[in-house]
């Protein structure tokens, strides 16, 4: 049965699905019409502007269409993850020569006319995109912003033992630090229970304008280079070969990387998961020319093989057809009349090497959404604090949190993980490790290693946010469930990660008919800048809150729960959602707990509430100030600037709102989920001065309330001061204290009336930062604030 | 002379001189008074939070002490690099031993009485960081966000022939992927031109809660790993070895690193800097417990050697003495009475190993922004246009700066160089490269490469935006000029990056009182979002104007000049400028020119300018609308609405107005730049509609407007509709087109009068939506359009 698929017979019809692919791949470059160019072309079967990333498409087609026949050989359960993503045609062609893309889109059909369709579309306003996008049939991985290949490769691979990532990496994306740090994920991957990433380092020479530096060097610095980060490299170089030779080379090589993978995990699979070690797993290095089979040269300049042939190669469009003659050349060299029947269809004996079903890659399941299987949401209540006084009992939100992921991870045996930047335990999620470990197939010294296994739902062993929002991007694309805690500032150093996988999400929904929904994305910011005494200014910057939130609104969820019954409600929703991005800003110092079970489902519910026992009015009453306040620092510090203020004023009618879902506070032109003016009006009237605590930056707050008839807002959010200082002495420099919220407010209403209250104020800010200076600790009173009931 | 540093007599008082630094730094994390030990230790001798990293320290300030006796071996114009800057106690320490720590901050005195000021002001409010921060003598780089050493160490030894940057890299950072980007480095360094990276990897085995990945590789697989990747590693393993020993080989190993050194450039300098190959550098693998001479262990685990050393190692302070013993047994073992004399100063014997003077790498002055040599900025009037007819040129903005930029590469030949991640050409600045080339010491294959040499001032072939951004802060913070070019959505992979650079600059001001003022970082976002048609979604985020916004005003500018002049005139601007983040945000495709060099000049100097000939009614007079415009597109766009608008409607009155530096807009009160509201309303009036057509997200501009009395606000900015479309189909998909800004004025002034015409640029747009998707193309009619004067 082997002997069939290494025959010289079978490899020409790789080699011919090899060519309907490039040609295609061109086609939808340059043409509009006349696809198999039965008639002469005219203008009006060109592009105006032909566009795509010619470079990477022909070398990618090979490795393609020998990863079908090592499917077809050894029956493989494998995708394909394109690193270099821009060439969108790859995955499109070949999907559409294995019938999937038109079984997902019954529109482009397997005939002329869909044929014609399908080149029309490519890169064209309406169309698909030019990258492996989300309506790209196969694919989880876009590829437009380079560098995440290998993380959501190996995210994807996780608890899926039989499936193969086939990840191509091209020499660009190779010099990127996320890819780079992404070779570690072998330290991460159980040869047992996990599935196998298949790297392909395809190395054609060429960027946009220049070398690689990985190309340039030898196959024995490579070799060193994989060595060294635990690797196997298999070698393979087309770049002086006839085609012939070409697939032999190639079979062969990808016939060696996974025989070695099935080897290393049959071996593997003898023990158990928790006896196991870190294979050398193989990496194909591949060097193949860039724009192969494409034109050669272009008026003296080599184009093949170097950066030239990066995008279009030669200058032909709607209105440039001097040069059309070449682009015929180049397309007719494919010999499309052996590779397409009269219908544009491929002929029968060259689609037959297509691995069937769900065999395919385009159509393999992991690749939309795999198998969801619903998270076991546990029950949080189990863990709420039973609240008689509010305030009076002090917690860890992210400890009480901890005990509830731990539940999860019970519930959820294979289908729930923890990521994270060696933060896990820092962010005091020490709970989970009762139940589980890190998972690391490193070496390991046991008296100086804590929770360290070969199996674990959490991974976190490597200092890298790439590494850890890629592997959980990975495992969500793919159907699982999970999250990412990190500290807040540095959730930022992945800004643009997150910012692609909301484009995946939306453009799945918005481009394509046929994905699933994706469980949500879950980042938890911990670490805050309201609390950041071990590393100052460095680590304080609370603008992810600012940059998710302008974002698309649908895709988008901003949650800052202001203590643990909060927290708990918000992730219990949180990990129910799908086809959002769930940002949870949270403390993980002692705080004080405010809000029942009940508040707080109230609270998660409707995004925010009035919490009647810290006003002085009742709810259909207009109040003289509304405290709001959204951020755990901003509600503790609101709290207490209520009772500061209600013990100098008693009459003063106040309001406390907290809010947990900010994004709802927007005006409903601009954020569907929006409050009503009504409702915002109801809770915020329309011109009574708003104090409003925020946990980020002001001009968020600010830009909400420009929608609104209400413009008395008295903003109090993080100013950009920032040191090594105490928690209280951080918001004192934002003036998101309770003494300048009081004082505000103060002012606000009274006017002249609260001079001396306002100084009073002023004097006790001067007293704290006093001693704060003098003791290197907040004032005891602060510290042990509790309290006091308002209402009796 | 030689003999005398290897002597064991001078090993001893290296071993002193450590002693010193350790005992120092431990003292700094835990004792606020009483330094010297000289009396029973005291609740308040103790700090009541000890806050610090211990565990990276001792091996860091072996390290250091070893490079000084190299720096006094070689005579060596060497600087310090700490990667693991968390460790703050390092530099502090060493600086305040030689003497510079005192020089730069006459309050701190080499006396007890400095002593104890040094102890308490670490990590307390009001103190200095527990990061190698700005007000750290010697440091360029806090090392408070990890990756980032070796692209800083690269950017700083650029153009500097005889700098060492000694580069500690902990193994943590190591993880990081803009840390594994960085050792691509070496593919940039010019062995004749440039100085030399030295990166010590400092293998202690232990992050915040796990190992570390290289840690527990072995020698021969690390070797392989550098080997790789062109680098000569040198092991050294002093984790087992008596300090005798451990000083003996370290002294060894950091000879044979320099003596490498010298003997690559001393072979590379006997012929020219043309000729110059990449050598294999040393790089030194050290492998040092972590918290090696703290305690052993604690309650029975380890605490040396794993990551249990990683913070404050034992629980005593203030209000915990039960333990003092254990950390008075720890500070006397550094035997503190044979290394500081009665009034606390380290004693002379050992005081003479320090290096002198500029020698000291706390006081080399490449470390306090280098000998700065003003920038030759040229004159950018010369590659201006001469506008008779505003809109008539059609002209690329970045093809024009090319040729400005190329004459600035001519007038700065050794202090000014371009960055950027392989997109040098992509982004239109073609012309630099006839006057220099790339910088790449790689293999090279003529027939392939353009532009490459061993010399240039262009450093762009790594794609890594990582390590584009890092070099060109490495090159400012040593007081050289340069810019960093960038696709405008992949500027924001950096966003971290740009933040600590801001915060950098920021404490420097605001915490030294010795930092010399740095050249300006600049930042060119180009390949924006409005014209990304290869591309589409992925790469359309305009976001970075938001993030920087959020910052402190005064380090911050942002500009979007709309035409080649006023780009030209800002970048004249932006290289004279100092301590600023520029970011100027422009296109790189054909656009119509229309603005004078006066006005460029006006433009850049107030940062917006009333258009008179764009204006129906004179500066005096009340408009019935305003139009404003920041970018490229929206100035267009806006121009093209207000000839629509003015055609339609004759008497309506119209202003228009262009703004380039849109922070100036801000309030005084948030922005000491601001315009006051006086100015503001004279141009923005107090209530009449503002239709403002910005290139970014729009809650920047509600942002501004809500400080201000005119609310009447009608913003047209990137409403995260992106695709692979059209130009101007992705200004219609934001409503950012001349008919949905002529509609929206018409209504905001006209109401139910304006209704037909209203209903006319819907079936307008309409009519575009159609023949873009039948074309693939823009209507010629906005192609080509022409701004016709219309006040004539």
């Amino acid at each position: 049965m082997t002997h069939l698929f290494d025959s010289p017979e079978y490899l020409a019809k790789v080699d011919a699905w090899w060519r309907a692919a490039n040609y295609i791949s061109a086609a939808q470059m340059y043409l509009k019409d006349n696809p198999l160019l039965k008639r002469e072309v005219v203008e009006n079967d060109l592009k105006a502007h032909p566009i795509g990333h010619w470079g990477t498409v022909p070398g990618q087609n090979f490795i393609y269409a020998h990863l079908n026949r090592a499917i077809n050989k050894y029956d493989l359960d494998m995708f394909y993850i394109e690193g270099p993503g821009h060439g969108g045609q790859v995955m499109v062609a070949n999907s559409y020569l294995d019938g999937s893309y038109t079984e997902l889109n019954p529109d482009i059909p397997q005939t002329e006319e869909g044929f014609q369709k399908l080149c029309k579309i490519f890169s064209f306003p309406g169309g698909i995109a030019s990258h492996a996008a989300p309506e790209t049939p196969g694919s989880i991985h876009e590829g437009g912003e380079l560098g995440y290949a290998l993380s959501h490769a190996a995210g994807a691979v996780l608890d899926n033992p039989n499936i193969i990532a086939a990840t191509v990496i091209g020499d660009g994306e190779a010099e990127t630090g996320p890819l780079m740090a992404g070779w570690f994920a072998n330290t991460f991957i159980n040869p047992v229970n996990d599935g196998a990433v298949l790297p392909i380092l395809y190395l054609n020479g060429g960027k946009i304008h220049n070398p690689t530096i990985l190309e340039r060097k030898t196959d024995e610095e490579l070799a060193h280079f994989f060595k060294g980060l635990g690797w196997s490299p298999i070698f393979v170089d087309v770049t002086s070969s006839n085609f012939e030779a070409a697939h032999q080379a190639m079979a062969n090589t990808i016939d060696s990387a996974v025989e070695m993978i099935q080897a290393l995990q049959a071996e593997a699979r003898k023990g158990t998961a928790e006896e196991a070690t870190m294979p050398a797993w193989p990496v194909i290095v591949a060097r193949i020319p860039k724009g192969w089979t494409g034109p050669k040269a272009w008026e003296g300049t080599p184009i093949e093989g170097g950066f030239r042939a990066h995008q279009v190669p030669i200058p032909v469009d709607a209105h440039h057809m001097e040069h059309l003659d070449a682009l015929l050349d180049w397309l007719h060299s494919y010999r499309p009349e052996e590779l397409f029947d009269e219908n544009g269809k491929l002929l029968p004996e060259i689609a037959e090497i297509s691995p069937k079903g769900e065999r395919r890659m385009s159509m393999n399941p992991i690749t939309n959404a795999g198998v969801i299987k619903p998270m076991d949401t546990a029950d949080w209540k189990k863990h709420a604090f039973d609240i008689e006084t509010p305030g009076a009992i002090l917690a860890q939100d992210m400890i009480e949190f901890g005990k509830y992921a731990a539940d999860l991870v019970e519930a959820n045996p294979d289908n729930f993980r923890v990521f994270g930047p060696d933060e896990t335990k820092s962010n005091r999620l020490n709970a989970v490790f009762t139940k589980t470990n890190r998972q690391w197939l490193g070496r390991r010294k046991e008296s100086y290693d804590e929770w360290l296994s070969p199996v674990g739902r959490v991974i976190d062993s490597q200092l890298s946010e790439h590494q850890a929002e890629g592997l959980l991007e990975g495992y969500v694309l793919t159907g699982r469930h999970g999250f990412f805690a990190s500290y807040e500032s540095f959730l930022r150093v992945v800004d643009t990660m997150i910012t692609q996988h909301f484009k995946w999400l939306r453009k799945s929904k918005t481009h394509t008919t046929w994905r699933k929904n994706y469980p949500a994305l879950n980042l938890i910011a911990t670490s805050t800048v309201f609390q950041q005494d071990h590393n100052g200014y460095t680590h304080q910057d609370p603008g992810i809150l600012t940059h998710l939130s302008e974002k698309t609104p649908e895709y988008i969820r901003e949650y800052l729960p202001a203590d643990t019954n909060s927290l708990l409600a918000v992730m219990d929703k949180a990990f129910k959602d799908e086809d959002v991005i769930n940002l949870v800003v949270t403390s993980k110092h002692p705080r004080p707990q405010f809000y029942s079970v009940t508040e707080a489902e109230e609270l998660i519910e409707k995004g925010y509430k009035v919490i009647d026992w810290a006003s002085t009015v009742s709810a259909d009453e207009e109040p003289d100030v509304v405290f709001a306040a959204a951020g755990t620092e901003p509600n503790l510090e609101a709290l207490a600037a209520i009772s500061i203020l209600h013990k100098a004023f008693p009459d003063l009618k106040i309001r406390f709102v907290n809010v947990v879902d900010i994004l709802k506070l927007r005006h409903p032109d601009l954020d569907p989920r929006g409050l009503s003016d009504e409702e915002f009006d109801a809770v915020f009237t329309t011109d009574k001065p708003v104090i409003f605590a925020f946990h980020a930056y002001e001009g968020m707050i600010r830009d909400i309330f420009f929608r609104r008839h209400n413009h008395n807002l008295h903003v109090h959010g993080y100013r950009e001061n920032g040191d090594i200082t105490t928690p209280f002495d951080m918001r004192v420099m934002s003036e998101l204290d309770r003494f300048h919220l009081a004082q505000d407010a103060a002012l606000a209403t009274l006017g002249q009336e609260a001079h001396d209250f306002a100084e009073k104020m002023d004097q006790t800010v001067a007293y704290h930062k006093e001693y704060i200076r003098e003791h290197g600790d907040d004032i005891p009173e602060v510290q042990n604030w509790k309290w006091e009931n308002i209402n009796q």
